[in-house]
């Protein structure tokens, strides 16, 4: 009976769902735009070129950092959305932030791609991340407390502590970038956060829950 | 009944709402394009780094403003197209211009990131922002004028009202930055004009329409 | 009862539908990024920034003229497939150098806009658009041939005589040229080449159809 | 009845076609930016310009050729998708990588279009296109061997095996590059390796297969 119901105006999932699909597919595809091309110089001989290609590497690496944690972080959202059956104002503005930094990201990615050393750089690169997943699991902890999700609000719950966890990874590791080099390597391993973070959080933030809520996974 | 009916060819609202979610989606990713990256000599040390952000801060003010600014466009588009059965020609039509101005935003953004004080840089991105809004008050006045909404043709009209209350707030505030710097600040409350303001013109165009039309908030 | 069999794999018209639509909207977007931004010189101040804008006005009105002219073909385009129920591959394949010359347009576009009065970069343009709409003609002839619209066969081929009426105006206009400087202002005539021109070639072409077949307007 | 039953969250076909579409058509529309503009002096005269496009007539056919290639990846996975029902993780996540390497090909493309008898730069395209079919023939494998299709699974597996052969060409042809110049004409042709290759990989696999798998068209 409730899939007969039209949502109320500019509140259909499936509209926001795929405007977030084509920011996140734009994003990731300039993330490529970002990269030097050869000069003439450099494409003289098949050994200038290889020269170039190698000097660049920290730009490859950086591409693919990111496209792989854009990636992920759509496939969680992908998930949410398959479980919202309506919008409501909180859930949907949380989304703007949310979007400025994914459609932001391309820029601290060159950033760290012509300067990976440069904690700074790193610092930039793991804010905006940090910041954007802590707008994920705002977006998830609003879907679990105003009943937005179709499935279980505790698995919605502990979806959102995977996400907080994520963010917490990033910020530390924007803090570890000023003590050791090449720290951006880390982020690689930022969604295995997830399960492993989110599963410590939910149990720390336990006293505050029903205790039948927390269905934790133990890693 | 009528959902059976399949709309004239080239009238089917889905398409055109698809097609402006990704203008949209691609001009608010593209913003994020315009920022200028850092050279080689700003990538050298962290403090050097940190400088060249500080500087480029009227940049990041701009993208973050063109960005909000058009989710909230998007927003009411979304909104709109939700309460739309059916295309006509003019509603078809006013969306070319509409989009072209979604699409040149870009350029303005850039302009004013990179001289907030100018006067004519703000009176671009000004009359850029009014006609792109005037141009959504004159889709929804068709849309309520010639019965496209499935809502009260009453609210319909009210809401185009708020858009052409937003459009007068640009117009205004690109005649202030003559006598003001830094006014596009100012237009982040942009989206707060169309409650507010749109109210206003309400009352002020009653006399033109059957009295039970008027059911605006009260500010 | 035909509306509940799935189409052959690789042949759902959607999907067709919905890559091209951002293939278009992707083009008009990028249309702007090839817009000159001023430098630290034309920003110092308000008429030095307001001079640049005089400057440049062949690039915006050669941005606004290239998305018109997409928007027109997109347009028609939208009316089309609203007519198909399934696809061939002669319809599909016939999409691959449309689509290619409509993300090449951008191109053309920067290159009149800096210097529209060049009749090489004149010929470009409009050989261009010929080629593009030309290949609309291809596609619609392929669907009225093939039995591939859901409506009148007539009407479809009606429709391919008036892209063939855009396409030849294109070439003569890229001939004119030559002749003629600021050419490219005609071509935002170019869709009323379609109802009129249409039905010229409609009615020259009689001979080899059937006589039922023409209903063209009398311009 | 299996129609109506819906997929897990995270698991709806739809949105990943839909993903894919969107970075596909954005890489390709991307590809035209890659273009050199020419610059005042170029653009002087028209036949100052027409030696300019001839210079440049090997960056016109590699993108015309990546669109091509792209075109054609496109259309096997729009076909091997409306075969699928319902997702699995590894049919997913074998995505990131395949379109990590859609949305890098415009830089090969960009630097064989600047330097295209450079073997180097050859090999770098004719890698990232190996790379790219062969992510496309192992999500082809894992929607055949784990039953992700409706259709029959000595089909699928079949249609991976063609995938594998345009794989091999491509490996092939970079290592050509390094004895020919002018190699990269030669992709245009790739897309029929998949049925004349695909057919003779079958027969190779085939002792490893039940024999009534192999129902591969005789070329």
């Amino acid at each position: 009976m409730s899939g007969t119901v039209r949502p109320e105006p500019g509140f259909s999932p499936e509209r926001l769902a795929f405007f977030t699909d084509a920011i996140f597919a734009i994003a990731m595809t300039l993330l490529a735009v970002e990269l030097d091309r050869p000069d003439e110089q450099e494409l003289a001989s098949a050994r200038a070129l290889g020269s170039f290609l190698v000097d660049q590497r920290d730009s490859y690496l950086a591409f693919a950092l990111a496209f792989i944690l854009l990636w992920s972080v759509w496939r969680r959202h992908h998930k949410l959305m398959d479980r919202i059956d309506r919008l409501s104002n909180a859930f949907t503005g949380w989304h703007a932030p949310f979007l400025l930094l994914v459609a932001f990201l391309p820029f601290p990615t060159a950033v760290i791609g012509a300067s990976a050393t440069n904690p700074m750089a790193d610092t930039l690169f793991a804010g905006t991340m940090a910041a954007m997943v802590c707008c994920e699991a705002v977006i998830r902890e609003i879907s679990a407390r105003t009943g937005l999700t179709t499935g279980d609000p505790a698995e919605a719950r502990h979806q959102a502590d995977g996400s907080w966890a994520v963010g917490l990874w990033f910020i530390l590791s924007g803090v570890a970038a000023w003590l050791i080099p090449y720290a951006f390597v880390l982020w690689f391993f930022a969604p295995l956060a997830s399960p492993y973070g989110g599963a410590l959080i939910s149990r720390l933030r336990t006293p505050h829950r029903d205790p039948h809520d927390v269905n934790a996974p133990r890693p």
